[in-house]
């Protein structure tokens, strides 16, 4: 990778953190580009460019389906232990979790909708269409429960022992409790 | 109770209710006792008549004393399922769960600080104390994330599965799994 390739991701990244931050305080609806432009220090055409337009940009920011890739990316038999390891890994290595957005999303108005249709499309709606046997709508929302509990005892709470563990020793103790909602032992 | 006590109570809710939106806005330091009486629509000497001072009033707002009292009165043998229970009878009935501020606590200052701190002693050091075994805070820490994550997934992320299913079918499936971290099988 290039260092104008380079530059660009690092624009990108930007433009969507100056999106998260005014999407957090303001009505969606009332944001517009060239807010965003100038939280980002950018222009507003360069926006127009990378992302298309606002709500393609705001849809992008919104959405969990990149880290809905991540946290899935593993055999249903091994998928507790991997959601788990994958979560500590967001915490420890990114200092934080993209799932946690959900944790944050305002119980009133467009913005919270979204972020909620959106988790439930592509988080728990898309691991229970893996699941077989009753309840896989109900099963998914409470394995994911645990791995968002997760996440906020880690990056929010802070709790110092959950920091001070070996995540292998988190993931052989939590990854089955994770994984009892996942599959029934045969 | 009275009309006159009752009165009491619901003046003294609204006090802290306004205490809350305020830290939830503003450092510590900036919030005084006027604008909280101002929001709350009585007067400082009512609220110092109330709590005593400030910061007496802060501490109560940023108690987890009373939730954890409630969260933790069961025998251990059947604390898991009892936790999981309050957890959902606390979103039910009242709309919200006492234990998720910790999901809100601010990253950065003082109001974060102390709301992680009493959540630690209030809470999670109060449940591992109760724990015999190995790793008693980490699995104290666990079985609390299972908890927060449950009352995320109920009360922000408001999953559809989760709210229309009866709530000891839920302790059901999820309490022994928060039960695996408080005993171990004999």
């Amino acid at each position: 990778m290039g260092p104008v390739r380079r530059d660009a991701e690092a624009t990108k990244a930007l433009i969507l953190k100056a999106a998260r931050h005014l999407l957090a305080r303001h009505a969606h609806a009332d944001i517009t580009l060239k807010a965003v432009a100038e939280r980002a220090g950018v222009s507003a055409p360069l926006i127009l460019k990378y992302f298309g337009n606002k709500d393609a940009l705001f849809a992008r920011v919104m959405s969990f389906d990149s880290d809905a890739d991540a946290l899935l990316d593993a055999p249903l038999s091994d998928l507790g232990r991997h959601m788990v390891r994958h979560v500590l890994a967001s915490q420890r290595e990114r200092g934080a979790d993209p799932l946690l957005r959900i944790a944050f999303a305002p119980l009133h108005g467009d913005h919270g909708d979204i972020l909620r249709a959106n988790f439930r499309a592509q988080v728990t709606g898309r691991l229970a269409a893996r699941l077989t046997g009753p309840d896989a709508g109900l099963r998914a929302e409470l394995a994911v429960s645990a791995l968002v509990g997760l996440g906020v005892m880690y990056g929010i709470a802070r709790g110092p022992h959950l920091r001070d563990t070996d995540v292998e020793a988190i993931v052989n103790r939590y990854g089955p409790l994770v994984q009892a909602q996942l599959t029934t032992e045969p």
